[in-house]
């Protein structure tokens, strides 16, 4: 068992509504940042895991998302990075 | 004004209680993922915005962090990405 550090991005699903965006949008926009258009607030996960390669710790992962971590009506998740600690 | 997409990572500052990677590092170990060590609950921020440049979009973001995004006594922001939409 290799220790690994897993990055994970839990993002709300393109099309749907994401009301917190929204209010960071219009909060920067009353701060004067005119220039910024939509905002995505999603959930940044690291885990740190063991696993017998990099393979099966990003497979341990996704099932960790699948069962507990992403709502996945409302939100998808993408492995960002996977890195021996 | 070119539009650029810069993502953001706004986590716990090291040292500091994580109730929220706790509760998730628990839950985990009851699923059965028994490998599961610390978990780091944190959010990650996709802002579109308009800049001269990738360089300007950094130092744009960075600064909306500093004003709203990310609480200086408990959090820890860092740019992952700049890449022009």
């Amino acid at each position: 068992m290799t220790p690994y550090r897993v990055s994970v991005h839990i993002v709300p699903r393109k099309g749907l509504l994401d009301p917190q965006g929204k209010a960071v949008t219009d909060a920067l926009h009353t701060l004067g940042f005119a220039a910024v258009g939509d905002v995505h607030v999603g959930r940044h996960l690291v885990i740190e895991t063991g696993a017998a390669d990099a393979t099966a710790a990003e497979r341990s992962v996704r099932d960790m998302c699948a069962r507990l971590l992403a709502n996945p009506v409302t939100e998808d998740f993408e492995i960002a990075a996977v890195v021996a600690a």
